[in-house]
C-alpha cells in the first residue's frame, strides 16, 4: 500500500492558520509525525482561506517548507493548473512529485498529463468528467480508460497512473461504496501493467459519528478488491492498524508475532 | 450476518469448571450475555475434560441448562453422532438445532444429515473427508458440492446447509486466508438457493500476539466475499462492531447516525 498523507493541508485549522501566518514549525511538524506513521508520500493541499490570487505562490512556499525536512513523494493537490505546475517545479527539486489531480474531461486531461510527462510525476485520474462524479462502475471504469489512453498518448506507463473511483459519504449514498469496491476491481483489469487503485478514504464518513469505524472497515474491503493506494491520515492507529493486517492476512506482508512493529521499522 | 456465539465451550477455563461442577449459574450467564451482545444462535461443546462416557449426559445437561434461559438456535458441537443426537433431542424440544458438524467422509454425511432431517435441524459442512482438510479452494468447493448433494438426496433445503471452508491458523499458513476467501466465494455459486457460508473465526488468530485486530480483519474480507454466518465471540465488542459496519457499508443494513445501537437493540 502507498500510502499518501493528508494531514497537510489548509482545512485543517492548525495547518491552515500556519499557511497564513507563515509559520514552518507546524508545517515541519505534520511532514514528520505522517512520514514516522509510515506515509510514503505527502498531499500539499494548501486550503480555501488563501485568496486565489495568492495560491500559486503560497502552494510554493507550502511546498518548499515541507521540503525542507524530505524528500519523499509530494502529491500537489489543486484543480489548478496554474498551482499544479508551481507546486510540482518545487516538489520535483529534490524528490518525485505526483499530481492529484486530474479529471476525465477532454480539455484538463491533456494539459496535465504535459505536466505529468515534463516532471516525471504520478498522476490520479479522478472518475469525473463533463458530466460530474460518474455513479455507476461502468461509468466510471470508462472514464479510467480514457484517462490511461490519456497518458499512453504522451508516453506516461500505465503503472504510473493512479485511478480514483471517488469516494462519496455513506450517509448520502449507501449504495457508492458496493459500486466504489466494483469499480476498483475492474480498475485493476484495464490495463497491462495494471494503473494503480487510489482513494480520498475520509470522505466515506464525512457527517457520519463513527467515522473512524466506517473508514478501517471501508479500507480493508478496498484492499481486498484491489486498492493499492490511499490518501488517508496516517496519525489514525488504528485505521494504520488495519490496514497492516489485511496486507498480512492477504499474503502481501510476511506474518510475524510483531508483524505492526516491522511494518513501521522499515 | 448469523452469529454463533462461541463462548459456550469447555474449553474456556470458567465453563469447563461449571460442566463438570454441574453449576447452572455460569451457564445460564454465558448464554445470556452473549444473546444480549447480538448472538443469533449459541453453539454448545462440552470440552475435552469431560470422559467421552459422560459426554452424551453432559451435553443434554449443558443444552438443558442454556435451554432455560434460552429459546434460540443451539448449535451442537461435537463430532460423535451419539452426542450430537442426545445434544439435539434436549435442544429441539425447545426452539431450533443445529448441527455442528458433519465433514464430507461418505459413512458420516448420511448419518449426519439423517439426523438433520429427524430434527429439522441446520448443518454444518466442513471442507474436510477422508483426505483431510482439503487445502485448495478446488478440492474445498468439491466436499460442498457433496455434502449439498448429500443434503438433497435426504430433502434438505440448500440453504438449511452451512458449508465451513475450514480456518487454518494465520501463523501456520499465511496463504490460507486467500484461499477461504476464494471457497466463500465459490459455495455461494453452487446451488439456487445459495447454501449459507459459516467459518470458525478465532482459529485464524491461534497462537498470534494480535488476535482482535486479525479476527477483525478478516471477518470484513470473508463478509464481503459473500459470508453470512460466523462463530466467534459476540462480547468481542470490537468485533461486533466491525461486523456491523461491515453490513452497513455493503448496503445489506440501513445507516443511521446510531446505527451500532440500531443493531443492538432489534
Amino acid at each position: 500500500m502507498f500510502v499518501i498523507g493528508e494531514r497537510t493541508n489548509g482545512m485543517f485549522t492548525a495547518i491552515g492558520d500556519a499557511i497564513l501566518a507563515k509559520d514552518p514549525k507546524p508545517i515541519h511538524a505534520i511532514a514528520e509525525q505522517q512520514i514516522a506513521a509510515g506515509a510514503n508520500a505527502l498531499d500539499i493541499n494548501v486550503g480555501t482561506r488563501v485568496p486565489k490570487a495568492e495560491r500559486p505562490a503560497v502552494m510554493k512556499w507550502l511546498v518548499d517548507t515541507t521540503r525542507e525536512v524530505t524528500d519523499i513523494c509530494l502529491a500537489i493537490d489543486t484543480p489548478s493548473l496554474e498551482v499544479m505546475r508551481v507546486g510540482l517545479e518545487a516538489a520535483c527539486r529534490k524528490g518525485p512529485g505526483m499530481i492529484n489531480s486530474t479529471t476525465g474531461q477532454a480539455d484538463k486531461l491533456g494539459a496535465f498529463m504535459g505536466l505529468a510527462k515534463e516532471f516525471s510525476a504520478r498522476i490520479i485520474g479522478l472518475a469525473i468528467d463533463e458530466n460530474g462524479v460518474a455513479s455507476t462502475a461502468d461509468a466510471k471504469v470508462e472514464i479510467g480508460m480514457r484517462v490511461l489512453a490519456a497518458a499512453m498518448e504522451v508516453g506516461i506507463a500505465t503503472d504510473e497512473v493512479y485511478l480514483d473511483p471517488i469516494t462519496l459519504p455513506l450517509n448520502c449514498a449507501q449504495d457508492a461504496p458496493g459500486i466504489m469496491l466494483e469499480t476498483i476491481r475492474q480498475f485493476k483489469l484495464l490495463s497491462d501493467p495494471a494503473p494503480h487503485v487510489v482513494i480520498g478514504l475520509s470522505n466515506l464518513s464525512q457527517g457520519a459519528t463513527e467515522r473512524g469505524l466506517i473508514n478501517r472497515t471501508f479500507l480493508v474491503m478496498a484492499i481486498q478488491a484491489g486498492l493499492d493506494a490511499s490518501i488517508h491520515d496516517p496519525l489514525d492507529e488504528d485505521l494504520m492498524n488495519a490496514m497492516i493486517t489485511a496486507e498480512v492476512v492477504l499474503n502481501r506482508m510476511i506474518f510475524s508475532d510483531s508483524y505492526l512493529k516491522a511494518y513501521r521499522q522499515k
